[in-house]
């Protein structure tokens, strides 16, 4: 439960906001680097915390992300043309490099120099793990980029996509570190349905020749409610071990990394599986898009995983064309009541569509003052502990430490089973060799792969 | 004419208004009986004078009404599991039965009793005449249910259906009492139309041995404009009658009640036809539905009395899935200005309809403050005069009076012909065997009738 | 650049507000004369700066338009009944003519003149040039209808039209006088297009013997971005000339006129071409009509060219059944990004949606706090200074100068070639033979032409 001063603090992200700021600090990525395919391609519209802005690839390749109004009459840059190595206007033909910099203005007198003292805002860019990231912050040089893991992979082991999503930002954050919503949101009902999935998974894990452990963590999730939860802070963030009772003496451990300031890490993988994550970045301040990926630090995933994650199957979303999820709050999710009556426990299909529903259900902005909450919400209760710290000294004008440890960023979570007597640092130095989970670089192919990523 | 004050007292029904207030001290209708068909089945969202609520029918049959919100983590109940007498947030699976208490919290440890400490805002229900209704009131036992007569008959002798109209409720209430408008609203053009109408109604009047008085009265409505109004007040509301010259020295009158707080029974049912009423409940100040009931005291409705209701003849309006009117204000209600010339006053196909679009002509809130009112509005000015009475006593803590007469609400409203010197209570004795027009019980069947109505 | 003051000054136009009761002190068009195309066909409702109307042509042909509250009840008079010189409510039968006058009232008893005393708000309407103009100013006597160019000549040597824009009146109004916007906008790319373009325009130029002189224009526009102006005021308004380079020692000449308060007549006409303009009206602040003329002094229009006017090509939009073009802003104008790459400079297809495009562009009401203007915006410069002037002025009560001069709206826009000595006030005699374009009578089928004009 947070104060109404503290819930709006956390969630209001414009410009001035004290979170706006704080999330300001950081790269954060703003589009799919995919929608703009090619050098001189259509800009694209955007909102970033509500700030409209148009991105545009120039003819090097290089992104510009600007302020999207023509100084001179006000007119949308957007029906700007996109051509030689910036976007003109076509009201009288003022034209903008990817700086924001005027290099034409064809409407002054021969010789002015006019256009030199004329600028438009933008923001730097950088391209890394298939997104365009921008730094939208004050100071004028840029923090590193955060070493993402799935940033660090060559681009055959990854898949990435965005989702819209229409509600705060920060009720899809929560959403994704509370793993003890599993037991509910996204069970399966009868156990017959249960066996077939857990067999067609291990035959394509056998298939694939992943390290995968004899589990039956569906049963285990369904079976115990109550996850005893352990939290760490670590440079970039928050591991969070939620421990449920597996078989015998075992804990079935499921552990998700919170990284600063709007990055999470699912919980599922074992050994040899792939990895996902999401990034959660406010359109306005009651919708915003979810930047999903997945990864395997081993190996390019395959012609199917790049199927199923394309179709909307594990944790990415079935959207058109607009990457607006097909079940979304204006058609009720397409839930189907019988469905849930016999086979699911929402009926509603699709693990990011069941996230979604309820993340949209909570309202535009979560009214965090009436909630109750207990043991298995210490996740939520330490992400926003961190954040409160991090946005008051953010106010107070700290640069977050964060920026400083890029290196953290390239983690990996996932699950485990041990023995009841484990710590979730020993787990952690068990399955994935670090207390924090850091691996960087995080893989051999990593190392060899040429650094193709830029800051414009 | 009403000052802007008085408006606004009138209209104004969310909670904490001094009409809301007042409304919520009665028994109001909240959903069809049908749409929730069956134990179990899915829960229904619905707002009723601006509070958000979901309805559910649990294991058992019974009815629950409640705050749509889990206590966890603020997620809607309506994406819940209608499970073995609860209804369970798909988010964590907390439970909540019909009164609101919480009977399962699977996130608590176990032997925790926290649960019973943990309730959602409930409502008491009952169910009557084919509608399930609420008590929103504050008083911890909710009053008697009013008798009203459709409410007292067998199943098989009434059709109930609602419609939405995009409009204040007080208009439409409003529009029902004042039956002046008969004169141009549903007014036919054209001789040839009128009589095979006529010719028509008296047939389908003898197939079904209804005792129909030799009348006119399509031609007596037309031909006087200037109905001569009497109000008389009784325990549960008005007597409204309103007198137009007939043949010789006969006058026609056609009576409606208004029964507090949103009540209004029809004019038209001579002796053997049936009887039709409407309750006008708030959804937002802007919008409500209207519940329509069609009756016979005396004998089942037939199949085809049923089809014309269910095809939007009579009171009844043509609607779609979700109750809403097919021919709407976003559609113009498919007016037809070659039809309006030449056939109908309004070239509005149903009487429903053409009610909807006058009353929603008015604006989203009537201004009232501009209206020149005059001797044929006599009905709509003692309606408001008592509703104002009612509701500043209400607001100084009165109860109402009317809520200790359940068995005035049984009455019954229709027309009539008699000479020139008799009296409104003349007539409705004469008509109705009461001055009052009160018949309890209302008919021989309903005095068999087993009392299968309960309250929640 | 104006200030927040002087922008909201100019944009703002409800009753009330200053620059509102300026434009009011003029006609206006608020319709085409065939959205009411015969006596006692529907009635019309619009809009016009915030005010919600009705427009209804009685028995005898009249227009009234009036205020569309019957003060009875406040029912719509849109659903009224056009019959016998009136509108009649359908509610109770107030019926009122297009003076607002009420002229029937049944719900009065008999013999009383209660309705002499009941008039609703109605505004002076006429019919000219195909258009209803209504006077909704406050004094008692409308001025002179202004000799608009159009208006003066045979029904057959017109074509009118109008179209819906989305954004304020005034970025529309300074679009159609900033000239130097067509080396840009409405450019076209690739030489061999041009060519082609030009070939056809000349073709067809003299299958209609019109008086072409040898030019180049599009070449001129194209390669002249810095066109020199000039501009001179008249009694109506302002002559705006805009010189740029054409061959040899010669200026080729784009000359418009500004017309008090919202007329703009189109610069590209040569002797012989059909003449064009533009009168922008408001409906909200953030809307407007744009009623768009076409009309030849000299002879009729041809078929081909009122098909091509109606199909939405030179100044015309295409447009739906409620006239709105079907390219806009809710479609993105259906812009073609490989067409804007190859053939046109937007890619959006028809010079009004061109404009249409990027005047919407400039926001719902562009912020012209933050524009950087030069020398080729000294038409907007001075538009707006005359506005501000003219705004101020009857703000303190003077009545604008322009209403006595109604035959200095009989003027004629259009292009001439001529040698760089020349000043504007020569060109405007060699081409219109008046230094102000005036030619009263406009043509010689005008003087012959009845007057059929009337004003009700």
């Amino acid at each position: 439960m947070l104060s109404q001063h503290d819930n709006e603090l956390l969630t209001r992200t414009n410009a001035g906001t004290a979170m706006g700021d704080m999330l300001r600090r950081y790269w954060t990525p703003v589009l799919l680097s995919r929608e703009l395919p090619e050098p001189d391609c259509p800009p694209k519209k955007l909102k970033v915390m509500g700030e409209d802005l148009l991105a545009f690839r120039d003819t090097t390749g290089r992104v510009g992300l600007v302020e999207p109004v023509c100084p001179h009459r006000g007119a949308n840059l957007y029906y700007g043309r996109n051509e030689e190595c910036g976007l003109r206007c076509v009201f009288h033909g003022w034209k903008f490099d990817a700086t924001g910099q005027c290099v034409d203005m064809p409407t002054a007198p021969a010789g002015s120099r006019y256009k030199d003292r004329i600028r438009i805002k933008a923001y730097p860019t950088c391209e890394a793990g298939g997104y365009i990231w921008a730094y939208m912050g004050r100071d004028e040089h840029p923090p590193a980029m955060p070493m993402l893991a799935f940033t660090q992979v060559p681009e055959t082991h990854r898949y990435v996509s965005k989702k819209w999503q229409d509600c705060n930002w920060l009720q899809c954050l929560e959403g994704a570190v509370d793993t003890a919503h599993f037991s509910f949101l996204h069970m399966i009902l009868g156990t017959k349905d249960m066996d077939q999935m857990q067999a067609m998974e291990q035959l394509r894990h056998a298939a694939l020749g992943a390290q995968v452990v004899r589990n039956d963590r569906f049963r285990w999730v369904r079976d115990d409610a109550t996850p005893s939860f352990t939290v760490n802070e670590m440079d970039s963030g928050l591991v969070i071990g939620a421990a449920r009772r597996a078989d015998g003496e075992d804990l079935y451990w499921r552990i998700t990394h919170y990284l600063l300031p709007h990055h999470a890490l699912a919980p599922s993988a074992f050994p040899g599986e792939n990895y996902h994550g999401q990034t959660f970045v406010p359109v306005t301040d009651t919708s915003c898009w979810i930047y999903t990926y997945t990864w395997n630090p081993d190996r390019p995933l395959t012609e199917e995983e790049i199927a199923l994650a394309q179709g909307g199957h594990t944790v990415h979303a079935q959207v058109d064309a607009h990457y607006v999820p097909l079940r979304n709050i204006r058609n009720d999710y397409l839930i189907d009541r019988e469905e849930q009556k016999h086979r699911s426990f929402t009926g509603i299909t699709g693990v990011s569509e069941q996230d979604a529903a309820i993340q949209d259900s909570q309202g535009p902005i979560a009214d965090r003052t009436r909630e109750h909450l207990g043991a298995t919400d210490v996740g939520i209760v330490r992400l926003r502990k961190l954040l409160l710290t991090q946005v008051n000294a953010s106010a107070h004008g700290e640069a977050p430490s964060a920026l400083a440890h890029p290196k953290a960023y390239c983690v990996h979570s996932g699950g485990w089973v041990a023995h009841q007597s484990r710590s979730l640092e020993d787990v952690m130095v068990e399955r994935f060799g670090n207390a924090h989970g850091i691996s960087f670089p995080c893989s051999a192919a990593a190392q060899e792969k040429p650094v193709s990523d830029r800051t414009n």
